[in-house]
This record gives structure tokens, C-alpha cells and sequence, in this order.
């Protein structure tokens, strides 16, 4: 870490999965607008091509008249050279291909097990988590070998466990992880706050929230506009929609038909609960049991959410290696937009440059005092110079806790199966999970499979 | 509570239930062989003539030529007479009668949902606690008032939730929960001890054992004969019989083909998570998810067990009434036998009469550090001169708790739905018990349709 | 509280204390200043004139050209009309006369104990508490009684006592307590950073502090200013000043030869332990072994801090009454300045109307994990649009922990006895704190001494 | 660990300091007289001639006509040698020589600072602890390297920071620690119920009590004879005798002049608090601020306990060493005898032969809620086949809690001091004990002193 205030001039960035065409561009775009940093970019990737292709990217962002940052970014082939001496860590890669999330995904379908995201918990995730982890073991390794005060931000999924596996392996990393999923719901209240009391236009921030859980499964335990409590209001919005759902309609969405949502199990789930479920309905639905929203194709349409089909995602990834390609050759314009992201903010409220406050993930030291101290979890913190700190969040409420204690209590086994490299422990949670309402033989065979169709990635296990 | 040591011979033992034919008749045995103690038993049961007619019992008890005891033995009619003064209340209730039960347990294999039990959880314990806990409200309330100081032994299901609303209702109450379920699995450690190493006759309170877990889900992290570890001496016990099953033929067993096990539930969870559950099979199975062991009648029968029909409650208290008209017209003598059951050892042990230790349920005061505070748990308990203090019993199992602390918070939405009398909270509940394998509508209309049934014992709640 | 955006302009502020010449001025500075309030303020105080007097002055400071705000002013004659529906209440009130304050300060001087402040901990802040925690159950009970759902700011000391004898009447009283002796040691950090680092006039709120302890007895342990870490320039700062100390010159303090100090302790403290005690040296010195810094008037002075005698405060209170009566006849203009303290930016917080975060005094929910949920702890709090969440500060450093866990117990007995109105137990903690450096036959001759002096406002402990 | 049920005579026992001549003989008695177990006894001592004396001493026990036991009796040369394979490990050693202890207990005295003991805390203590711990943490390494399963007894003083260093080298150890003070307390209450309730001779395991508190600083919250509550009891005796004072005449004691006690520290104390403090008013004294107490011999004297002279301990030492050859020569005959201790009960209690439950020194894991997780505790536990337990023992009274706490704190301070071998941290636990009544000054010249008195054991602090 820097130790003179004007050296916010010579950072240095480490980027794991530095040659990723989504998170990557969105990091560029904002360094781009932020004059206050400067230093090194470091990209490092196991696919060198895609992150070398994106130092070209940077290139050109430079270029961009409306750039105001200079970096110093540079494709790595070692992540001990990303890492050396690095002040921040930004982690954001795929486990595995997209041949693995297949697996992951799709095969339990064939058990009547269907799964709307399948990358944190349900059978996907946990296979999902069982390749990714290791991955997060050597990186925490590393940090504690090459960087050891970086502040280390993760993008990847499943949040809550890679950020486990960071602090399993190095218990002093300053690791959090950064998710959007609650902003989705900030600007929902938004919308909720034009229509049922024509108040227009409040950006999502200002929507100031209490948010409590685990990653992908948040709640909201008070919700405040000024001082107007959006209760009430989200009470009114919910009776006026939850009949036929509510679209929200976001010009600067990524989302297709792939990613439909009507809103339907949030509306659902805050009539039943009393509190706001802060996350998309494909993520919410998974940590629920199977028979309420998604154990078949006609009850998902019925709640108004979509399957993202593995297949969309390798398509997308077909159109961003061409878009990439045209980026490098200079074809096509890099575009400085607003991503919606808060990295980079979160980076300069460290080094002074803005104190806020916003959700996060990072292990629980009480601020939710009803889930175990060192569960990963998400609440509100506050960033300033030099730390960032849990606000405490409160218990998460009675009538939820059966359902989050279960998430908790699962993701400490997994986290054990991949400490241990044990798939036996890992049966243990996937038996439990309550996406798998199937009898004990059938699940059986069907994690047999999952761990044979991604075994490339599983060689530690034994398998 | 007596203030001087040769009052043992005043005591006040108020019995709630005392018209019941089973427990109060193995009271009346256990304290006819006690010479250590007299005084008054006070027989309280909302149908008086019931505990008339055992005050007659205990009549015949003391003509009994082994009858060591001496015992001002009357039915009252009402609780307040029962409980002044009481040094020690006994609570054995049926809450409702056979015909909720009835409901409670059948209704819903109309929608595929079978239970064994179905007097701890799914969906006939949270029926039955809807109807129960209020009296258990009524109790403590009556005790604060009455004998505050007193003692308090419970024996009523569902066991926890009663437990809870004694301690929510007067938290300064010192009751505790008594089940006999962990003498069943060290009966089957001792056999276990018999087969595998060829020490037989053990008497199972000879095996010592660490207890966690809530009632009728309790777990052995530790067992012990003198300095053997029984844990190895099980595995092998379960290489033998986990395919085929073992019955334990206990000549003392009120067992019969209704309540049979061949502990294959217990065996399959012991390979799975490498802790002995410790309760009946019947038990266990009710507590895991549904599609586990009890989804269907065949399943049932491939795991061995029974799923126990109200309909043999009902003949079997027919059978008793005819032995209770039998004893009191001195047609049948009373038998004093070897019970099996510990309240009059507990009694004893407060009393300053020989301390011991044993299983009790109370609330969680850091007892099992991963469950929360207050729960009702299970553990080992030191019961000495004035005073029983829970043995601390260390965590539940990584593994196991994703079972068990679903059970736990599951139970706190239970109370809470009580507390305030709202229907609809316990529906939460209802909803989220893993038993409740169908979709959300067709749990509504079971859930209203057991209300409904219940009714009569549901007034308070609006019905 | 208000549901509607618009109505910050209906707000009700309850200040009970409302006679003050001091904290009530300055409450009409920083309001004065303050364009996005408006309402009702209403002063109330047990001497009704002085309350009448400040009615006057605000209406001199409305008159003022520079003053921005509209409040309906008015003194009021009882307790209930002040709390009736208040969205804010303020407490600033001194708990008897200076006449007690004399002998709970300087009679222990003549068993050669010596106290600087005298408000806090040692014999004259448990006398104090004594006195004043029965004023603040009063105040709380009519808080649940007639605006249950305010937000209550404390600024009476001793603080820590106030604050818990509020939340053990009234559990869900929305109160926290404001200190200002943090800020003055940020500003000693603003002073080293300009000695050292040659970084001039940075205001103290830019000098980011991670503080956690108890009121008076404050600790930093992480100073920031932008991303310079504050630990190597204060040690630096002590190397060179801890000899012959160091003089904060504020141009706007309220301080004199009576308050003066040279921040050794404060040194000492750090150069012992590590950590930047925070608050005012004559508030350090009481809270360690009185033979550490204050068993005499030489060893004050060597310390280079002033033991503030009372006649001081009577004279101040003089003066005060003669400028209050220039402003109420106009003789004198009301100054409007910057007051440094932060009430009304932590009302305007609570409207919505600029999140921030400061050091108050909450009871402890977690956020220091090594000292009793419950106790009133100062550290961060996050203040945004309807409500006041701590944040997370961490651990006690084990090195300071002695002291502090010390301090927190005897408060606890303290708070006990006033509960029970129990001189024997005040007498307890009396006798057990390190500046009761005498015999217990000597300590109880002071204390009823003390008790005596006091007595008219002792009447409910039976004296 | 044995793992077949007779091999209780292939038990192999480490005694660590086994060249001891008071305790070894005490355990050389106990094991006399016990025919159910059998092994190896392995004496390893610095002082090998010592230990081989002990050697020679066991053989000459086997001659007498009372021994029941068979033991291979050897002294060995090294501490692996004794470790290796051990069942079970006693330590009880004598750190650094009486000339150590001398400057312990009698330097302070130059300073004003008296000790009746000065081995636990306060000045004494705490530079014992420094030269102690450093062999524990050898000691528990050991232990890990070669018998990592064994259970290890200890007796050495300071208990609680002994067992703290175990514990922090080897946490996984199977430790805990004796002291016979509580036991003490048992038998004045039961001469207090012979006194006062006119029941005689009640053997003092039969008082029951629940036990609280740190070595040394144990406290009863509760104490019962059968279902007599001593409470009551103890009062009237206090009534009785709290101003002259009562000697408890014990037949076996090995007390004399130098360890006279009237009880009147015990009984202020529980005037005071209203609990039985339940140690040795020399250990008790020591706890409290100096000037209760302490402060001088005439206190000392008015208080009627005394203050114990290391010339004593050596005396006893040479004529130990006298006993001892008599021993060895057969001039003597080893007497087999009641020793008051339990250690041989404890082991034969693991073993399976014999449950029961008594107070010993282990690390807290909620047993008392209110002390922090970890923190070397002193409460009943229960001991059975493989296991050791804490029964809940409950909070710390809250009035006695500012003394309590103030010592755990001190002990993680010294602690700390230990493990990093940092003299400064030791003299911030030194500064803050209440004994040390003088300025920062004389404390630190003091503490210089008896370092330097004290360096040959100290090599390790860079002294």
C-alpha cells in the first residue's frame, strides 16, 4: 500500500481474469472517467490471448477523448507478477468453460430439477463451487505471498464461498466481494416510489436501504426514501402488481427474454414475509424449495422469471470475442458508459478520495447476530480511508431465518468438501439443498454425473 | 421448595394429566418403590373423573405388599389447587383428542405427505403445537402465580415447543423436558457392544454418551464404555446390518407392529454424516427432507419402519380404560415395575438424594454453541442439590447443521405464531417444513383443511 | 415521526434542559444556520424561567439577519407537553445544583482523592449517577409514553450511566448520546500532520478514526487523512513533544487555565499502549489507577492538566446569567457560529438529508465484540434516512482491555443500584474504583459523607 | 489412549516434575491405594537425582503392606522420554528456585506491596509467570509431538496462565487444571452447618456447590447440603463470627502459622457481595485493590491472615529433603494416607471406572457466560468415560464482575507478554494490577529489579 497521499498516482491493480469482455470493459470504462487514480493495470488470465487482447482495449480507451486516466495496462502471464507489490485485487473469472455450467445447469433437468442461474447454491452451484474454490485457495495463497495488504475485491461467483475459500486460506485478507443484485431492487423502489406517490426520477442510490443475508438471497429490513418509509409504498406497488408483475424497464439493461423477470416471486415472497427480497427472481427462487417456484418449465412461467439457458451465455460469449476483436482492430469504438458498478468508487473511498457506504460481502463479525460469526454475508459497510467496515445490519427476521440458516449452514459444508477435497461431504450438502426433491438414489446418480461430466476441473478430488 | 432436609417427607408433586393411563401409571410404580419420599400427589385432568379414578389406582397401589411409599394421593378439579405450593409439577397432556391427532397425522397423505409420528414437526406437529402451546401458557402462568419456585417436568409433544412456551410465558421458570428416545439408541449401543465385541449385558445407562441436537432429532458426537470408543464398535454394527436392518427385541418394549424399526434410518444417516442419531427411526425420518426416507408408503417399508395409525391410539386407549375400570374395582392388580422412565430419579436428585447426570431438554444457554441462544436443545444435564445445569455438549456437527438449525428456527416461527395467535405465521412455517413437498396452493388448502378440522381447539386464533 | 418528505417542515424538537445557557445556544446557532428545518421547538426545564428566557432568545436570534430558519419557540411547563409527539428529543440537563457538583468533586480531596472532572467514573461521577440516572427513567418513561417513536440525542453527563438508565426503562427508546472530546483529539491529529508531514489546516472531520471505548475513556485505533496512515505521525508527534507537551491553541475554545492541558497523558497512554487515547486528558487521568496521574495536585501538574474546581463553574454560571439577561433585553446581539458540535447535521441525517458517519454512544450490539452486549459503548455510527446504525469498530486492543472492561463492569453496578435504589450497591462500585485509593473504613466514611452532602437529591435511596 | 477396556493396567502415566516431594507423594499415596489401575509411572524432573530418589521411594510404597497398586516406577532423563505414548501427563513443578520466589514475594514489600502468596498475579505472579510459561509452551509441544491424545493434569501455579500457555501452544491438548481451594470452602460450610444447624460431620464432597471464577478468585453462586440452602446458613455463621474471626481445625491440614487464616477476608467479602468467595484468604486478598486488604502488615494482621515467607518454603524445602532420605534409606516409612486430592479419582473417572463432578481450570467455552470465550476458567465440569466437560456454571454475579473481569483481562495481557517474549507488554499488566499501589515510576523501577533478580530464567526476554 501507498503511505503518501499523492501517491494515488501509483497504484498498482492486479486484474484476475484480465481477459474477461464483461466485468474487464466495465473496470476500464470507469477508470477511464476518474482522473484522482493513475499506475499500473496489471491483466492477468490462463487464456494470455484474451487478456493481452484487452491490454489492446485499454489502448484505445486512452485514445477516447473523453478519457481522463493514464494506466499503465499490461497483460501478465503469472499471477504472481499480478500480484507482486499489487494495492488492489480485482478477481473475476469463470470457472471451468461454459461446457462445465452446461453440466452444471442442464443436467439436473433431466432429474426434474430445473434452475433459473445455477451458479450459487442448488446442484449447479455447489458443483460450480466445488472447481472454483481451489481456484480461490491458490489466489488467496498468492495474495498472502505477493501482496498481503491488498485490498482484494471479487466479482466471481458463487460470492459467498469464493470469498469463503479467500479467507479459509488466508485469514488476514482484505477481501469483500461487490454484487448488483440489490440495486436491481433499489431501482425497483424507485419505480414504486414514482407511481405510488409521484415522486419521479430518484436515482437508485438514494433509495437508502438495510440489507441483510447472504449473497443472492438479500433482504431488505428497512427501505427509506428522505424520510419517507418505502414500506408502505412497496406494500401499495406489490397489491397493484402482484396479480399480473410489474416489468421494470431499464434502458441500460443487459437482460433479454433469457433474463425475463415480472417480479412476481419478490412481490410474493415480501407478501408472505412482511420484508423485501433484494435480488432478481432467478436467484431468489433457487435458495426457496423447489416445489414453490421452480420445480417444472409451467411453474417458472407461471411466476414470470426465465431459465437462462447455457447455450445464451455461449452465444453471448461468440458476439463479445467478435466485438473484442473489432475493439482491437479499432473497427469498433470503445464506449466510456456509466456501468452501474462501484469498484472503482469503492477503490477511491480506500485511499480517501470519498468516503460511502454501500452492500457487500464479507465474513460476518456480528453485524447480523443471528447467523455464525465468519459466515460470509452481505449488509451494508462503510468504506473510508484506509478500511472498510460492516454497519451493523441487524438479525435477519424470524420468519426468513429458516430459509437463510439452511443457505448458511450449507455453504460452510461445501466450503469443508473442497477444503478437504472430500466429494462425500459434498453429497451431504447436495442431498440437503432444497432444489433436489428427488429420493436418495436418484441424487446419487445424478451427482455422480455432474462430477464426471466436469471432472477435467475436479482432478484434486480424486476423481 | 422445602427448607429443611427431613422435609422429603412433605413434598408436593402436582401431576397435569393426571388422568392419564400410561405416564401417570408409571409414576405411581416408580414412586411406590421409593422410600425416600412422601407427601401429597395432587392429580389434576380436565376430565376429572379420569383422575379420580386414579387416585383410586394409587390406592391399590400402596395395598401392593412392594409398595415402599406412602402418598396423600388426590384428584382436584382445578389447576390452580394442583399447582400451590407444588414442589414438583408433572406435565403429561394429550392436547385435543385422538380425533386432531387423527387429523393431524392422515389428512395429509391425501396429498402425499406422510409422517410416522406427526407429533414433533411437519405438518401435524405444527397443528398439534397451535393447540398445545396455549395450554402450556396457561401452565406457566399458573405455576408463576402458584409455585414459583417449583420445579417443572414436562413429557408432553412436541416436547421443544412446549418447553418454549413454558420459558416465553415465565422465563424464570425451571422446567425441563423429559424423552426417553436416547435410552433407545444406548440400549442399541449396548447390543451393538454384545455383537461386535462380546460384552454383553450392558445396562445402557452404563453407556455414556454426548447428546446434541433438539428432541427427537438428538445426535451422539460421543459414546463410551468404560474406556472403549463406541464409535468403531458401531461402524462395524452398521457394516453388518445396514443393508438387512436389526431389530432390537426389548422385553420390556411397548412396542408393537405399528412403532416398528429395524434402525435403517438411523444406520443410512450414521454412514452419511458419521454421528449417531439418536432417536427412534420413526423419529428421524420425520426431520430430514421428505423425499429422504417417508415420501411413500413403499418408501417407508424399504427403510424398515412404521408409520404409526391414529386409529391404533384410539384401541389401545380403549384397552387402557378397561384396565383403569379393572384396577379400580381391584379385578387387576396393579403391577410395580421396572419403568424404564428417570422423574423420580430427577426428583431425587434436586432433592440431594444422589446426584447424576442425564439427557433433559431446556433452553440453550451456550450448552451447544452453534445453536442459538434459547432454543430448546437437548443435552446432557447435571442434576444435583437444588439445582440442574446443562453439560456443555460442544457444536452440532458441520454437517448435520443445516438439518438441525432449519429445525431450530423453524420451531422460533412456531412459538412466534402462537405467541401472537396468527394463523398466518404459522403457515410460514408450515410452508417451509421440508415434509411440505407440494406447491404452495395445495399447501394452503391442507393447511386450512387441518385448521379446519381442529378447530374446536384453535378459538383464540380466530378460527 | 413525519411519513411525508415535505414535512421536515413540521418537525417537533423537545429539548429538556431548555433553560441552558450553554448547549441550547448553541442548538439555536447551528438552527439558525439551517434552511431545511422548520417547526416546533419546545424548551422545557425544571426551572421554568430560565426555559422562558431562551423562548425570548430565540426570538432575538430569528431577528438576526444572518439566521435562515422559522421555529415556533416556546417555553413549557411540563415534561409531557414538551414529549408529546416530538420527532426529536435533546437532553442536556445538569442533575442538581453546583453545590452537589462541589462536594461530589472536592470533598474525596480531602482523603487525598483527586479528580479533574469529576463527572464521569470515581466517587463524584457515581455520586453524580446516583442523582441523575433517576432523572433520565423519568424521562424515558414519558419518551414511551407520549413520542415513542422519536429519536432522543443525550449530551448529559455521565454519559455512558444517562444512556443506560434510558434503555433500561424503555428498551426500544430510539436514543443515542453526542460527545464532542473525539474531535478534539482529530484536531490534535490535524496539529501533528501539519508539524510533521508539513500538511496544513486540514479539518478535523477529514482525520477518519476508527474509535472504540467507552464515553471519556476513548481509544483511535485507525487514523487516516486520505490514505496517509495517522499511527507512524502521532508517534513521530510523541518523540517530540512527549516531554514538555504540546498546546492545542483553539481559537474558538471555551477552554482556560482551568481546562488547560498539555496532552501528556494522552502521550504517556499511547507511548504505553499503542493506541491514541481520545478524549481530553483531564477525562483520561480518571479512568486509570488514580497513582498513575492524579493521586496529587503535584502529580496534576507535572501531568500538565488542570483539576477544574467548581468555583470555576459557579462564576461561569454567573456570567452566563448576566449575558442571558443582555439578550433577553437586547443589550447584547446573539452571536450565531459555528458551534462544532453536530445535533442538528445528525437530525438532518435522520430526515434524509446527508448521510454521514460520527462517534456516538449506543448500547453495544456487537460492534466491539470483547466488551457486553448492552453496555453503552462509544464508537461509529452510520446516520441516514431513518436510522442510526453502529458500525462494526472491533476489538478492544487486549492491552487496553483491563481498563476498559474494568470501567464497563462498574458501570453496570452502578446502573444496578439506581435500578434497585440501593446505596450498598453504589457503594460496592464505589469502593472497587481505582481512584478509591484509600481503606475500605475511610472509603465509607466519604461516601456518606457524599451521600449526605447530597441528599435532598437522594430522597428515593431511603436517605 | 487405550482402546480395549482392560487396559487399565497397561496405563502409562507422566509425571512432570516428578521429582517433587510433595506432590508426587500425595499421588503416590492415591495411587496406593487404587487396585484398578496399573502401568508405568515415568518421573522426569530437571533435578534427575530428585527424581530417582522418587523412583526409589515408589518401590518402598509397593513394600507396604496397605498398597494395593503395581506400578513400573522409573525416573527418566528426558521429557520426551516421559511423554512418549503417555495416557495421561501430571505436571507439578517448582519454576526457577525459592530464591526466584524470594525476590517475588519480598522485593515488592521494599515498595509498600505485600503478598501472602505471590505466585498467581500481582507482582509475584506475574514475574513467575514470565519464567513459567516458557515451559509450559515446551512442555505442550512436547505433549503434541509425542502423545497428543494424552490428558494432562496440572497442579503448578500460576494455574490459570499455565493452563492459558498450554492451551495457546497446542490447542487441540486434553488439560486441565486442579486446586484444592474450593474444597477449602466445602469444608468450612459444612463446619458452619454443624455450628449453626447442629448436622455434623457432613463430609465436604457432599456439599454441593456451583463454582465461578478464576483460580484463586472462586466464587459460590450456589451451595446445598441434600436440600439445605447454605446460603442462609453461611450468614448466620458470617453474623457469628465476622468480627473475631474462626480457625477451621483440620486434623490433616499442613497449614501452620504461616498460612493462618481467620476467615475474615471470606466473610467481608460476602457481607459485601452477598456470594461465597471460595479460596484461601491469602489467595483472596491478593484479587482485591491493595488497600483492603494488603496495603501493610497491620492490615494484614487486623484481617488475621499472614503473610507467607519464602525462608519458610525453604525451610520446608531442606526438611522435605531429609524426609526424603529417610524415605529412600527405609529409615522412614512412607505413609499411605488420605490426601485430600483428586487426581487418581479424575483419571479412574476417563476411564470409565466412576463419574462424577467436580470444579477444575479449563479454557472457557460458554460455561460462564459473561468471561470471554477462552479465557482460563474455573466452574464444576463433568468427568466420564473419554470425556471432560464444563457444566454450565453461569454468569459472574454482576457486582463482582469489575474484579473478575479485571483479571482475565490481565492474565490475556501476560499472556501475550509470554508468547512474544516482551517485557513491556508484561510491565502494562504489571502497572494495572490493583495490587501495585505506587507511581508509574516506582512501579517501573520495581519491575526492573525484579526482572534482574529474576534473569537467569529469562534468557528468552533478551534480558
Amino acid at each position: 500500500m501507498m503511505n503518501k497521499f499523492d501517491k494515488a498516482k501509483n497504484l498498482k491493480i492486479a486484474y484476475i481474469g484480465g481477459g474477461s469482455r464483461g466485468w474487464a470493459w466495465k473496470l476500464m470504462s470507469d477508470l477511464a472517467k476518474e482522473e484522482m487514480l493513475s499506475g499500473e493495470l496489471c491483466l492477468y488470465d490462463i487464456d494470455y490471448e484474451a487478456a493481452k487482447q484487452n491490454e489492446i482495449v485499454w489502448s484505445k480507451v486512452e485514445e477516447h477523448p473523453e478519457c481522463k486516466a493514464k494506466w499503465n495496462c499490461k497483460a501478465v502471464k503469472t499471477l504472481k507478477e499480478a500480484l507482486i507489490n499489487a494495492d488492489f485485487v480485482i478477481i473475476s473469472i469463470l470457472p471451468g468453460t461454459f461446457d462445465e455450467m452446461d453440466s452444471d445447469v442442464h443436467l439436473p433437468e433431466k432429474y426434474g430439477i430445473y434452475q433459473s442461474v445455477g451458479d450459487t447454491m442448488g446442484p449447479g452451484g455447489i458443483v460450480r463451487a466445488l472447481r472454483t474454490l481451489p481456484m480461490f485457495e491458490e489466489i488467496a495463497q498468492s495474495v498472502k505471498e505477493n501482496c498481503p495488504d491488498a485490498w482484494v475485491i471479487n466479482y466471481t461467483n458463487p460470492m459467498s464461498l469464493c470469498l469463503k475459500a479467500l479467507y479459509m486460506t488466508f485469514p488476514e485478507i482484505k477481501a469483500w466481494g461487490c454484487c448488483h443484485e440489490v440495486f436491481g431492487t433499489q431501482k425497483l423502489l424507485s419505480r414504486a416510489l414514482s407511481i405510488i406517490e409521484g415522486i419521479e426520477e430518484v436515482p437508485f442510490k438514494d433509495i437508502k436501504v438495510n440489507v441483510v443475508g447472504v449473497n443472492h438471497f438479500t433482504w431488505l429490513t428497512e427501505a427509506y426514501y428522505k424520510d419517507i418509509d418505502l414500506f408502505p409504498v412497496y406494500e401499495k406497488f406489490c397489491e397493484k402488481y402482484s396479480d399480473c408483475g410489474y416489468e421494470l424497464k431499464d434502458e441500460d439493461s443487459w437482460l433479454n427474454k433469457f433474463f425475463d423477470t415480472h417480479e412476481l416471486v419478490k412481490m410474493d415472497l415480501f407478501k408472505r414475509f412482511g420484508y423485501i427480497a433484494a435480488a432478481g427472481d432467478r436467484h431468489l427462487a433457487e435458495f426457496c424449495p423447489g416445489y414453490w417456484y421452480i420445480d417444472s418449465p409451467e411453474r417458472v412461467e407461471k411466476w414470470g422469471f426465465a431459465l437462462t439457458p447455457v447455450s445464451w451465455r455461449k452465444e453471448n460469449r461468440d458476439d463479445l470475442i467478435e466485438e473484442s476483436k473489432r475493439l482491437v482492430s479499432g473497427q469498433q469504438k470503445f464506449e466510456i458508459k456509466e456501468t452501474g458498478e462501484e469498484g472503482v468508487r469503492q477503490i477511491k473511498a480506500i485511499l480517501g478520495l470519498g468516503d460511502f457506504t454501500t452492500n457487500i460481502n464479507i465474513p460476518n463479525q456480528g453485524q447480523i447476530p443471528n447467523l455464525p460469526i465468519g459466515a460470509i454475508v452481505e449488509t451494508n459497510a462503510y468504506l473510508t480511508s484506509g478500511t472498510l467496515k460492516p454497519v451493523f445490519a441487524g438479525n435477519i427476521p424470524e420468519k426468513i431465518l429458516p430459509l437463510v440458516s439452511r443457505v448458511v449452514a450449507e455453504q460452510e459444508v461445501v466450503a469443508r468438501a473442497v477444503k478437504e477435497r472430500n466429494l462425500e461431504i459434498a453429497f451431504d450438502a447436495f442431498i440437503g439443498d432444497p432444489l433436489v426433491t428427488i429420493s436418495q438414489e436418484k441424487a446419487r446418480e445424478l451427482f455422480d454425473q455432474m462430477i464426471e461430466n466436469t471432472k477435467e476441473y475436479l482432478k484434486d478430488y480424486g476423481v
